[in-house]
Order: C-alpha cells, then structure tokens, then sequence
C-alpha cells in the first residue's frame, strides 16, 4: 500500500486565550521585535501512514485527530497529505 | 507599514528520540489506527508582523526564530510568510 505522510496543526481556538503565546508576545518586545505581535503556540504533528488512497488516508488522519491529537473543546485542526517518495 | 503572517514549524531534530510522538504512535496501535506510524511532534507558532517588505518580514522573523522560538540543539525550524489582508 502507498504510503502517506499528514502534516497536522493543532491550534488553540481563537476565542480563546492563549497564556503561552501572550507570554512570547512580550518576551518579543524585551528582544528588540516589537513589531512582532499575536503570537500563538500550539503543535505540529508530523506522521506516516500507510492507505490504498489519499482519501482513506485523509479519513483515517482526520479519526486520529479527534480522538486523540486534538481537543476539540479547546483547540481546532487543520492537516495536509502528501504522498511519501 | 504592511503587515504579514508568519507561520512557524519548530520540530525536534530527526536525529534525537521524540519521546512523545513514541508514546502516541503506540495509542494509535490501542485505537485502532495500526497504519500510523513515525509520528514527531512539535511546536506550530503563528504571528503577525509589520514590516517594509516581505524580505525584512522573513529576516525579523528568522532572528525571533533563533533568538527565542527553537533550541538549535534540539530542534529544527520551517516557517512561510504571507501578507495579512
């Protein structure tokens, strides 16, 4: 079967605060990047998959998202699929 | 002066052990998605940034790269730049 790789970002919502990022903001200032604002953290998650197509590999990676990479209550998703060389 | 997004990928080097892309390729066994594997997980940073132009951008961002978001001995960064609408 083919292989896949999924590049996933898993992000805190937008409504909600984000005490890491607010912390990085002002550690940008202290650095001399002012210019620099609205830093917001979350994860990067980088996996192989093995499916017989990039549509089953996308259901699968979007199945591992919500039940185990991403709380959906406080964080939102998004992932790309390329096909492994 | 324009404004732009940054997005940032800081993942552990491909030559140290991730410790918690071990531990959750292993849950992806226990949840019934065996077909996943290798997975590495990082840190995904979005910012926004008033620079002259999208080269100064990409340099500021670069220097908060080195200066603060990755530990070059541990981890590797990416990041893409866009004009904000």
């Amino acid at each position: 079967m083919p292989k896949y790789i999924a590049q996933i970002d898993v992000m805190p919502l937008k409504a909600l605060l984000d005490p890491q990022g607010k912390a990085v903001t002002g550690s940008m200032k202290n650095l001399g990047l002012p210019e620099i604002e609205n830093v917001r953290i979350g994860k990067h998650i980088s996996l192989e998959i093995e499916a017989a197509s990039k549509d089953a590999a996308s259901a699968k990676v979007d199945e591992a998202c919500k039940k185990l990479l991403c709380n959906q209550i406080m964080e939102s998703y998004e992932f790309s699929i390329l096909e492994a060389k």
